[in-house]
């Protein structure tokens, strides 16, 4: 009890130490990649893991790791961490809460006097949000080995800087890029924390999620293209009426979800109406649709669906359309082994839980395709993320650092390559 | 048919000579009131009724009248005319061609050599588009007593000039608006030339609408509101999406219209989503609805369809909802036995006809409950209207002047009172 009071203590105080880090001081944080608040947290991150007695490194991405060294220098680490960048006004917990829970796991580990077989790294990856660059997962990306120099020269903000340029006004060399790979079979498993930002656990008063699975998406841009004329004057069957025949694909997505079960779900974010008068038929209706799945069918499903209703009511509208494709994530599951040394030490623990699958993307998507990967989500006070209001209890963060606490120490104890591949947890 | 002749030679000149007065050339007709695009068009039309023989005279809302004297002076008079002010960047024809046409029916009947029991009155009415200051029919209103000084304060321009200052600035007097109006039982009936602006004479290779009714509107600004969420994180149970239940209420609005006959028609012509991310559930959804109907218990009908199903898809939802009705005017009929001596015209000159309503409103509607009131409509290419590439074949504006001569004579020759009140006429 006196050992988790102190975990509280020191969580809470590292909370609110990265608070400082924000472009926007009173108006939530504002950590974009690549600028003065995010590397200042970056150097800020680096003390601390000093101060707890790792191994500190940095890479030319500008991800920050920490090391505790184990007894066989030979087999892969375990890698636990989030990501340190945030969105424009968000909150205090997406990805850097993942980061400090991560330095508390390892101050645990060393704090029990034990002495490991492996290496625990902590890593605290840099713009995940993609936000400034309409890109994400830039640093897990490149500890893959995903990044390259171009890459860095293609993407722009909105005052035209690449990343490329963005880096090396803050020292990183982009043309280094490939440094930050970390070798094939370093990396036995990685483990991440994170606050849920959806309602779910909020709701059903769980304290923790264990996700087996992040969701697939696919993102559309569709465009039903009638006539414009004039609302007074056409009679109904001779116009080409785009707000009419969209309408009636769009009333259908949300059920399409609802229907296919699974926790799969589908939005229509974003309408726009061409011209655009109150007394004018629409020439042009361009929506959005964002489908999530955990089960890859689903997601072809309801696009099929998507796509068939356009033509239908387009071809009955009399006019045609553009679907533009803008996204296409397959569903990745995470890692069944781990996540029953999770469910059990939940029971062990007392802790109530439930598997759910992430409905956004992480860093575990970028990485569990290539590792052995699994997360856990702590509840989200209503729901609410990437805004000021964004809040966790900080008694879950302390539960869920036990749980990964009693993960990394099995894994850590490890003596052989971790045995389960990928490529068989996906199948 | 040398007659005939010299009527389109004298038409296709003034409608040219009218296309000078536009505050924008070479990029439609643009003529908003009290500027000097309109008052200069103002002058020509005064001069040009002075050399057809006419009297003149304007009066402080901006019109200008001209008169032909009939024998028995105590009698009302016979009002043919439209208005000359335009919408940005419109057309050649809307209202102009139906002043144009009124001055040449003026000079058919003084070259008829014929003396006439009534007056004959062209009027060129001011402001009927309302483009300038949200308001409309201003210069036919003010002929029926029915725009004062207040009136002329309280609309403003984008710019935040009211009605009165932009009337004071071209010398028009606003205090003295009231004496624009005509005394009770001064005018028998109105006579109303006009371009369709809808696609069904020139769909139907008809030459001319009789229109024996102007539609009715209602129009409503509606918001559905639900809350924002994730569009990933936020199961399908969980959520208040307002795009699904406002898609839901609007893919229904053109079927309703379908389903009432009657010629109905319905519109949604604007849509606003808020926040408007393809990511982000939908807080609020905002759409406009026109229901335009020759049938009162139609728009009714349609009204209380919409408003229950706004009511029921909201409650389903979860959410709520404001419905903001913006404009509700009741259908006009036009004078039957006007009506009449127009078809036996028709079919004496051999030019095809159809009976019609017009779905939008011009001065006609503003007068039409007071005075007896006809309009006859020539077709619009392809039914554009509102826009630089308006376009009416001069073939159909020779033939609607034939039947508006017709008409006038008919009319002018009547030695009592006209009989029919428009009390009738509505019932």
């Amino acid at each position: 009890m006196k050992r988790l009071e102190l975990t509280k203590q020191r969580l809470m105080r590292d909370l609110d130490a990265m608070k400082a880090f924000t472009a926007t001081p009173g108006e939530g944080c504002t950590r974009l990649p690549f600028t003065k608040a995010a590397q200042d947290c970056a150097s800020a991150l680096s003390s601390m893991m000093v101060d707890a007695g790792m191994e500190v490194f940095t890479d030319p991405a500008g991800n920050v790791f920490g090391r505790i060294p184990g007894k066989n220098r030979e087999l892969p680490c375990v890698m636990m961490g989030s990501h340190f960048d945030s969105v424009l006004h968000g909150g205090d917990y997406d990805g850097i809460a993942g980061v400090i829970c991560a330095i508390e796991v390892a101050r645990l580990l060393l704090e029990s006097g034990d002495c490991f077989e492996r290496d625990f790294v902590v890593a605290a990856f840099n713009d995940e949000e993609g936000m400034r660059f309409g890109t994400g997962y830039f640093g897990s990306g490149a500890m893959l080995g995903l990044r390259d120099a171009s890459y860095c020269l293609k993407y722009k903000d909105m005052d035209n800087v690449s990343i490329y340029d963005a880096m090396k006004a803050v020292g990183l060399d982009p043309e280094h890029i490939g440094e930050a790979e970390w070798p094939d079979g370093s990396i036995s498993c990685f483990l991440e924390l994170h606050i849920e930002q959806g309602p779910v656990l909020d709701r059903e008063r769980i304290d923790l999620g264990l996700v087996d699975c992040i969701a697939g998406i696919k993102r559309y841009v569709i465009k039903i293209v009638g006539r414009a004329d004039h609302a007074g004057t056409t009679p109904m069957d001779m116009r080409l009426d785009a707000v009419d025949a969209a309408s009636k694909v769009i009333c259908q997505i949300a059920d399409w979800a609802r229907e296919s079960g699974e926790g799969s779900v589908a939005t229509v974010g974003v309408i726009k109406v061409l011209p655009g008068g109150m007394n004018i038929i629409a020439e042009e209706c361009e929506f959005t649709v964002d489908i999530r799945s955990r089960n890859e069918k689903i997601l072809d499903d309801i696009s099929s669906k998507l796509i068939n209703s356009v033509e239908e009511e387009t071809k009955a509208m009399g006019g045609n359309y553009q679907i533009q494709q803008k996204l296409s994530v397959e569903p990745v599951n995470l890692c069944g082994a781990m996540l029953d040394t999770m469910e059990a030490s939940c029971k062990k623990h007392g802790y109530s839980y439930r598997y759910m699958p992430s409905g956004a993307g992480h860093d575990s998507l970028e990485i569990a395709p290539y590792i052995p990967t699994v997360m856990l989500f702590v509840p989200s006070l209503n729901g609410r993320s990437h805004c000021p209001v964004e809040y966790t209890d900080i008694k879950y963060f302390v539960k869920a650092i036990q749980i990964m606490k009693d993960l990394a120490v099995e894994q850590l104890n490890k003596n052989s390559e971790y045995s389960i591949t990928q490529r068989a947890l996906i199948e």
